[in-house]
């Protein structure tokens, strides 16, 4: 089982940190170590760092360099957003999507003991947000309404362009938080075309490391800080700075922005190819999330009369690694409260098969073989 | 002025991260490089590595693994600690010391708002807390006691030993916090004698990298967490585990921890040549902080008749590179709130030089003639 080579299809887990991403990291550990605080140069050079770092955050989606605060990953970012609203409003009510990420779904307890009421609006069985259903629990008491540019499960993607400037129109007042975690640098987004004012973002989803993330804050939008300290950020995110974790998350985002385009092309032909050969071949297959708006890199795929915890380890003992919900469920037997919210209650089988831009058409090749050998296996020994 | 060749006394600020913290990230970035969550072996590879770190930390301070939480700092640490104590808990009083680290103090506003009072305990010349003084502000409805192990400004160690247990006779039910940044490796810590519930942890000030921290939580002691999301650090700290950054620091307290008495030792000694050097030849030089309870890397001295800005350009340019008082301070002209706590109340030409145990005899020596050389200039140009 050991020396099977590894077929990695679990890219909405974690992902790779890219070479180049490890070389841009290393000089910040152990040359350029200064902290971004001190007067001397090598404060300096930390800092200039950190401006660089921010720069080029904000030009992947179209925001200014102050609007850009580095936290510590994708969580930190969704609670800061949140309870930074909630910290800084005299506004009682918030609206998310019912799939929205745990970071997001669990302030929920945290919300309503501060006063807050909070409406979960369904998706369809796409998994979209309906606008109107959207804007009919919108009043002027809302704060914020959050919703996930790209589902981590299905890959459903929000019409964020058409929601945005709709939600401003009919509430004045209204923020709109986006957690873009799993979209960023796979679907192009502008935070000022979606009239977005805070956008969570994150480093090791995109071949960066992990314990970084940005939130994006648009310019006069206040937040409460949800760390008190040194000042660092603005005030808005205090500590002393993880500038090689900086450095390395703004190089995977260079990266992954000079060949984005032709990066998302190739892991859509692949991605297609492996669902429509998983759809031919191993019937009954169903595909979970939009079938066109979804994640360039997301397969999720039922098959029907086997179990989800059968079939990940049989293809883990043949070197495929897919998930069968997100990392974060791993450890849960239950239909996932995405899967629940498009209508599936009980185990179908269920994968969600993440690639990267990595991904070659030959491990694709390889991936189907061990599906088309295991998935029948799975179905012999029984299940849901 | 570039190639003047660089004597790196700001370690209080941060430190280089040793190449052996480096060599044991790198094969978390791109090889193992599995979400912790994930149940596949690459997930079941990290968790391992996280256990591991763990068993580390809790080792290296007499805890249990499962009382050690990961964070990403100690700014992080502290406000988990405070804010933590404060949303489980229905007492409203808490006490610090006046000279607690910006992460520590800056939480009172927070604090007030929810109805807590605050009482700051003064410290004496020395920057010591007295033990009756304490005791005296501490009642049936003090939540949290929090004083600073080692200062991060004048190195002043407080007698844990001696008040934890103090604390716990005359006040029960009140928990004891340590901020142990500045001083964890330095001073020999064992949390369970000095009946310690909370300690915050950084990794940056031990030549592990930047953005990882931790906080130990006694078992028995309850959080209200700070982040919401999937669970992670059994709930009282959710993000996706910063893996690398996690084994880097295990990976550094590790090596510091192998060698720590003769460490101390060395350092001691560097230090105690410095100070009386310039005490001997630079007269008239005070020494901030206590003359014997002090970090063993810290020298806190005023050189009266200069400016301290002045001081701190003259001496880089030199290749010498101290601080005036925290980094965390930095861009601010005042006297710290340290400095004024134990009297200081204008600039006396006070400079904060820290050593870590990389430092060499040489570098003391070279140190030394830089500072003869620039502070009679520097006093020649006038100042405090």
């Amino acid at each position: 089982m050991t020396d099977v080579p590894l077929i990695y299809l679990d890219n909405g887990a974690t992902t790779r940190t890219d070479t180049g991403v490890i070389d841009a990291m290393v000089p910040f550990f152990a040359e350029s170590f200064g902290n971004a605080s001190s007067l001397h140069r090598l404060g300096v050079k930390s800092r200039r760092a950190l401006d660089q770092s921010r720069q080029i955050l904000a030009h992947a989606i179209g925001a200014k360099p102050s609007e850009i605060c580095f936290t510590s990953g994708g969580t930190e970012s969704d609670t800061l957003a949140i309870r930074g609203v909630a910290d800084a409003t005299r506004r009682r009510h918030m609206v998310m999507a019912a799939t929205e990420h745990p970071a997001v779904l669990a302030q929920q307890e945290w919300l309503k003991r501060r006063g807050f009421t909070v409406t979960l609006v369904p998706v369809d069985a796409n998994g979209r947000v309906d606008l109107d259903s959207l804007l009919e629990c919108t009043t002027g008491d809302t704060a914020l309404v959050s919703l996930m540019h790209a589902n981590n499960e299905i890959g459903t993607l929000q019409d964020l362009a058409r929601i945005g400037p709709a939600l401003k129109a009919h509430c004045p007042g209204v923020l709109f938080f986006v957690d873009a975690v799993q979209s960023f640098t796979k679907v192009p987004l502008h935070v000022g075309r979606a009239h977005i004012d805070l956008l969570a973002l994150s480093s090791h989803k995109i071949h960066g490391p992990k314990g970084v993330g940005a939130l994006y804050v648009r310019e006069g939008v206040h937040l409460g800080p949800q760390l008190a300290g040194g000042g660092q950020e603005g005030g808005t995110r205090p500590g002393t700075e993880n500038i090689p974790g900086i450095v390395g998350f703004a190089e995977a985002v260079r990266i992954a922005m000079a060949t984005a385009q032709e990066d998302q092309k190739r892991m859509r032909s692949l991605r297609d190819n492996l669902i429509a050969e998983c759809l031919a071949t191993l019937a009954p297959v169903e595909l979970n999330g939009h079938p066109e708006h979804r994640l360039c890199n997301n397969a999720n795929l039922n098959f029907p009369g086997a179990k989800a915890e059968i079939l990940l380890h049989m293809l883990e003992a043949q070197g495929l690694l897919v998930s069968s919900g997100a990392a974060c469920h791993a450890g849960s037997r239950k239909v996932s409260h995405v899967l629940q919210a498009i209508g599936l209650q009980v185990d179908r089988g269920t994968l969600r098969i993440t690639l990267c831009r990595h991904t070659t058409p030959d491990e694709i090749t390889r991936a189907l073989a061990i599906l088309k050998t295991v998935v029948p296996e799975a179905r012999a020994m029984g299940g849901a």
